[in-house]
């Protein structure tokens, strides 16, 4: 039988000894588990990014693998502690809305706040770390088998963060730039289908960029040229090819995008 | 039975295959050892770093684990290569204090020098790579049930690295800075506890910084606010609330703290 | 029996989802495979730095391991897709020269292209995506026991970067430098062991460096001094001892190095 398996998304980044401390914690408890690490490098304290990523990435683990987000800017404040139920998988975190883009993918069968001290490292967890004195712990005791109504009882709603839809009207579209890539690939929320792969008249924030024209693939276009195409997830994406499309248009996350067709 | 653990703590970064061969030659010698990364991120050849973050970090785990930690600025000279074990924890690595931390911390009830060709990866070790040559076998074998006494036979005093003990005199308390985490937040050495939340007149390095606010949480005060808090580990800690204390007080590791309560 | 071990080496960074994305679907298709990380940080579309990387890491592992590189400027266009055995290694990946390095050093016992679906997470891939759809999906089942010549029937000669070859002439020699790693230091690929350590004229670039002497270990010479040695395989290295030789002399990898002896 396969280990059981918990992946770890958190903003500690690698220098400070946080998500060492976490892999400990949860390795004492239950030896057997598989950590997987999805990423320690969220932009600190991105609630959003962090939605984005887990909501790209939760849906491809096997049915019932737990993923711990610790991105927790309120930790130790009255903000809530969640587990979540999707269809199939567990996620473990604060309620901030890091979940948001699971939720709105896979939906939510149930939730409970971890509101059971048994299943914490200590009956008072830290101020500063739920992550080493909630968060691993309850991962690790459900990898071993215990219920979601155990480390969570009860029933709760978990906040979502509110989202600017995509819109379209006819031949224009409307959305945000929902992601920019270690490339510089501004990835928005505007599904892609509808397309067609024409070309598009392309405005972010505002300043109209004129028509780009559409690619399948980044060799299809010139080094330099600035491409639209299908993202991996099939929503509209903006790259300039072999170069870094946000840095040399200077937007970021968030920056309405508007779309025409001819 | 769960596979055994080997942690692996380097400054060598991740452009490099050096982390990559060490992972190679372990799998190699023990295909059921599971490998957890602890960090490859510690400041180049930055050896209080590693101690700091093994301190920390090695007590969480489970009875048994090996824990490999490369950070050698004087690999292939004659500092001697160890092996220790604390109560429960075995470190396997270079004598030139990365161990100082988890030593004091937790003890060490008993360390040898690697002196046992026959559990290195050849009789003639790399001058430049003992990570490869001999810290990664000599872990596996240990992983395998080789005892500490057989890779480390004799006995062996491993180096500390000097402290600047944290003093106090009744309500004056001085100490440094131990560790500045990737959020900027200062980390000193001077146990909190008795502290009691009040507030506390600050100087860093000699410079005057006036009196700090307490808070439980970062969420407890506003944006840009300077203020002090028990660190996870019950130290006494400052932090800018979403912000970076380190850079706007332009302060390092190892700078003087001086604190008083009126 | 241990689990089967897939490595993966990208340069997908771990800002974006991407290599979530690919550990959920090669978990998905096989629970029981341990996931190697070997880096994410291959520099954005360098596929000499993957060659290199690749070269130095896969010896080391135990025979049958599965190799995945998604190092991949020319996702989507006409390049094909390998799975590529040396005599104990697996290899998957993009046939662009990511390779090169491993067969050079290994051999090639036999390669296919990836032209078998059934073994891809869907009859139609992304276009910008092979590392989801086809490249990890192939693993996977490479790891359960599929045989190469299902995933890839046939047979195919995969595509080598050209190399700038090391070449002696007595006591001169001329070759290039193929990497520089995390601290700056300059690896060549001239080999060595005929240079009995003995001080060695170097010229980069056709600058004149002057007379470099050798040295066994960094702690042999002075802070701050320019040295040559043993890299950890053999190669000529340059390196400025506790600083950083590539950025005090400007140089990065593919620059021409001449040597020579008195």
């Amino acid at each position: 039988m396969p280990s059981p398996l918990i992946t770890l998304t958190t903003d500690f980044g690698r220098t400070a000894p946080y998500v060492a401390v976490m892999k400990g914690v949860i390795l004492s408890i239950n030896p057997a588990a598989t950590i997987v690490d999805l990423t320690h490098e969220i932009r600190p304290q991105d609630v959003r990014h962090a939605s984005y990523f887990l909501r790209t990435a939760v849906p491809y683990f096997p049915a019932g693998t737990v993923h711990v987000c610790v991105v927790d800017p309120g930790v130790g404040s009255e903000r809530a502690a969640l587990c979540v139920e999707t269809p199939e998988q567990v996620l473990v975190g604060p309620d901030n809305g890091v979940f948001t883009g699971v939720i709105r993918r896979l939906g939510c069968r149930a939730a409970g706040a971890l509101t059971a001290p048994p299943f914490w490292r200590a009956p008072s967890p830290s101020a500063t770390f739920h992550g080493r004195d909630i968060f691993a712990p309850v991962a690790a005791h459900l990898s071993l088998g215990v219920g979601r109504e155990e480390v969570a009882p009860g029933k709760f709603d978990p906040m979502l963060l509110p989202a600017r839809c995509a819109v379209t009207f006819g031949k224009r579209w409307s959305g945000e730039v929902q992601f920019v890539d270690d490339f510089g690939n501004l990835i928005t929320n505007i599904p892609a289908c509808k397309m067609k792969g024409l070309p598009v008249r392309v405005s972010l924030g505002g300043a109209e960029l004129g028509t780009v024209r559409w690619v399948r693939t980044y060799s299809e276009a010139a080094p330099g040229e600035l491409v639209s195409l299908f993202s991996s997830d099939g929503y509209f994406e903006i790259a300039e090819v072999n170069g870094n499309a946000a840095r040399k248009l200077k937007v970021d996350a968030g920056v309405v995008v508007e779309l025409e067709q001819p």
